[in-house]
């Protein structure tokens, strides 16, 4: 049974994917650790873990990351995986993280991340020389490389969102220009536990408040995945993000014109057929909603195509948390460790 | 392994029960039952079950009630199982039924209820002859009877709230004169799937309401249960249910005086005495919240103590579609059939 | 002083239109017109007018459309002010109305539109006579027509915030192929009073739901008004409408290229000019918010360029039931009747 | 006209007082005061307000407290107008305070409340010689003394709530015991705008949070009001307030005993009577509803009496921006300046 550590366990990622390592059949957690909360259980933290879980948070120093462990999860902020990479490297122990640290093949590629990153002040890569042993972590992708991966980037929440949604026209060729013009809405969670103006409920409650309008980083790394697969030839995602107040969920809605015109049934043969057999990705008949998914790993995606088969709007909807974070680090862990892929991660979503 | 049919399978408490069933290691759905969305599948019904269920939806006479199946769960509203309820009995098919119908330990008990309730116009009840072989299905409190029982009537969703968090008082004759005052929170979906000027998202959105001011049916089953516990000499609860713009969850805050004065530990000595070995009642250190029982089957109480030690705030807290409504009917089902009592039900709440 | 009669008083449009009048210095209002709440005292029906109108709500026939009073606001369903537009044409009663009935130029026009709206059954119009001397109720655009014409369109509610937020780049003929891709979150008051699946609570609360997805019949009126406007070309818009979990506000994201490049600086010009004196459209240096408007007749515009300055993307946010409905109609009746176009309209937003 | 000065003039409560005078006919702001965004305009700090107002905010130091004003409104913490209420005295300026700071007769009620209130270190006053001199800003019950007053400590929101809908029971001496048990739950904003752990979206979204349950300092102020009343022996509330995961309002419900029997008909005569001629407070029917006054300075309550009635329970409703702070401020202020009492607050509810 392989023992997990988790870094950054008190952040919402952390917790999220504590709530799953706890629940699955064959992991077992060793060891919590946060700065802010050191020294207190974690359902002290979170009283909804009464019961369930008592570990007591530790500092990095206390549990000595990498220690004691079969694998590390970093529910870390930017650029702290790369601080411990080449030591846990070095140690044999593999690693998941939640940051765009490890999403790039290349440090070229991770600076276009980092200059667009709000909270990133050096697009210069820390452990550059790992890049090259990181799997970016779209199971239903890259799955094979993720099995031998011993660091796997875990995707940016509305990357996978994007990334899933497209990928099917993408890999054909079918997108004219390569280009996309998406709007999408988020839940307040992505932004994480710590209090801020824009997520503070008298500001949010009853809001949609568009943000980082063309400018989000997560485009970097949905373009350069998309722009590579099959016969694509590049994209550009015209992209805005819009947060609203909501906890959970992403939403997008994705416009783009078809090189050659496609009927409905076509297009959702070429999508049912390009994720054949993806427990986690669902083709639904009716745009999906963004409540959904809650509280389960599925990515739901429909469409729909104009009535002269040329423009086509493409939705698609995850539960940020779940395949836009900790669901999906769940998914790539089982994977790392060639145990069934589903596993701890079949729940239904919590509806209504 | 058990078959279970639902009756009433398209409402919330018929879908909360089915995802539970689904997931459930011993149980096995037979059949689902419901007039409005007969012969539909159950996933075209709720497309968040796509991939989970396909069950086409039946009509009572299709299903034909009763066969097929070891069990029935009536999920449907105020008199409907009273009318099988003799059949069943005859075939020696045991149900549970979320109304009020079998609640109560006799014709006179119902009535009082039945006067109560909005939607039922007539008090004598129709099967009278099968109350004294029904169970009142509050899992901790009745547990050895619901064993046995081939009928268990499962509570009111404000009533679960009540009587759990007020119980180790009654039980102990601690409340002065048997009077409680309760303000309860109700989230909408209490009141179930159709739509209704009440559970308009526009009117109940942001807002709270009171209703039923000192007039709410649930009161029934709450003071006749907790009158009868132990050394309590009958219960007068002063209850207002309000309900707000959230989906899910009952907060009750309840106040009385003691009949002696009690310091803080010892309340809180006499509740953990109380609940020992139960595994879905919580007793926390600070107050619970509407949310922290979202998706599983706990129900979470701490109190307040006056300076004088007189005045008592108890407040209990649990997601009314669980442990109010499907979760309580999966515990009862389990204990039904000799199963662990926790089948099935071994769920975080999901937070945020 | 203009004496108003309201029409479809009772729900959500008559409602706004109400308390708009009731404030305004130089409007007073005679009668209440409502099938389903006749009878009743308008207080009884709102209590949150409780002190503020006691005006009991009449049938048709009792209360005589048309009679007692300068001007009717129709705020009903599609058709019904057709079948009462020739009587009141010949009584020489100007009239405005909420519907799509009186926002075509055309018979043709309206046919389009008929064909796409969901409750409409039949594409001819019933007073095609009388289409020649509407107007189109955008104050901005067509405030000359407005102040003459004895019937006006009250514009739809996604219709007027794409089309002043387009309207600066299509009348210059700006717009690469006429083309805009538009994804709009609403409010569910749009969907108005009567309770339905969609808008009910349980279902609506923490989601986000497209629906009529490239279908919606308020792109008719906005292809129509933006391709007539200036140099346009025609102008073909792929819209897609979400219903989100809150009860106020459209907030419109717009996709598109310009024929030739542009800078921020000169293409905020150019709104600024384009809206030069305007009380009602304020364009931001900031992305507008759905909730920045609320209880105000504001549009707020913002922009973003790419890089390149040939993407852009513009937002506009509005009170679906003030600019969005009763708002614009306030705007028009006082232009209709040569009053201050903002009186009883200068309301600062509600925020937090 | 009288000139106004706010101090804390970005806080939710500065800005609610800015608005209500910026639409007043007969007041005008002269300078606007705060630490935070000093030298933004506050249209700049709040876009919602674009077109609206453009002053600059000030440093305390920039502006002068006291200075260029006929009065000052200190929309502050604790303890901040303390500090000045000396030198404005001395000056002849009249003021106005959100905080507890003026709000007790004594410097021994001020203790009371300050050694409950979690922010506030030290119990002395810190201008004691100035208490006898300041007024309790309840308007409809000390309007005399606030029109002569120089100082007036505005309520407290959640006391204002409790001391309106329970005045004529306890200056009738009605109240059995002078015990109260009340359960309130309030919107987000009255915990102001600065982002917290409690306020923060994913967190409260969808949630009901009970906090310093039988310790919240606004009971000082309302047991001391009601207590002395009328025929009013003192009185006890059992105080329980709960945040919820909406923006505005707070509703109270309140239980209590008669020390004799009365019916339904004599309770809402006796608060008719009592509130006759108020023109802010409404007597419903119906049970009053969270979103009922919002944007609005009412206050609503209704009442219901036990079939015996003899245990009664009162709700009263307000926005706790409005009647809670800034609607009972500008009330206040149109009473000490002789203007008429409901100028610029004729307002109706923001509703749906």
């Amino acid at each position: 049974m392989p023992r997990a550590q988790i870094v950054g366990a008190t952040g919402y990622g952390g917790l999220g994917v504590l709530e799953l390592l706890l629940a699955h059949p064959d992991f077992e957690v060793t060891s919590l650790v946060a700065r802010d909360d050191a020294g207190r259980r974690i359902d002290e933290v979170y009283p909804h873990l009464t019961g369930r879980c008592a570990l007591t948070v530790q500092t990095a120093e206390e549990a000595q990351v990498g220690s004691g462990c079969d694998v590390v999860v970093f529910a870390t902020p930017e650029r702290v995986s790369q601080t411990y990479a080449k030591a846990l490297a070095d140690a044999g122990v593999p690693f998941i993280d939640y940051s765009g640290d490890f999403r790039f093949a290349s440090a070229a590629d991770y600076a276009l991340y980092a200059a667009r990153h709000p909270s990133v002040r050096e697009t210069a890569h820390g452990a550059e020389a790992l890049l090259g042993r990181a799997a970016y972590g779209v199971s239903e992708l890259f799955r094979d490389r993720i099995a031998s991966a011993p660091i796997v980037g875990n995707p940016g929440c509305f990357a996978i969102g994007m990334i899933l949604g497209l990928a099917p026209l993408f890999a054909g060729g079918a997108v004219e220009g390569g280009s996309v013009s998406v709007s999408s809405v988020s839940g307040s969670s992505g932004a994480g536990k710590k209090p801020a103006p824009l997520q503070h409920l008298s500001h949010l409650n009853d809001n949609v408040v568009p943000y980082r309008v063309l400018s989000h980083q997560h485009v970097i790394e949905s373009e350069l995945t998309l722009g590579r697969l099959g016969k694509a030839k590049g994209a550009t995602l015209d992209f805005v993000p819009h947060v609203i107040g909501a906890t959970r969920g992403i939403l997008s809605t994705m416009h783009l014109r078809l090189t050659k015109s496609a009927t409905r049934d076509a297009l959702f043969a070429r999508y049912r057929e390009y994720f054949e057999g993806e427990r986690f990705v669902r083709i639904l008949d009716v745009p999906p909603m963004l409540k959904g998914q809650a509280g389960s790993n599925y990515c739901d995606i429909s469409l729909v195509v104009s009535e002269d088969g040329r423009r086509v709007v493409v939705m698609s909807s995850i539960d940020n948390l779940m395949k836009g974070q900790s669901g999906s680090a769940m998914q790539n862990l089982n994977i790392m460790f060639g145990l069934d892929e589903g596993a701890g991660l079949d729940r239904t979503p919590q509806y209504p």
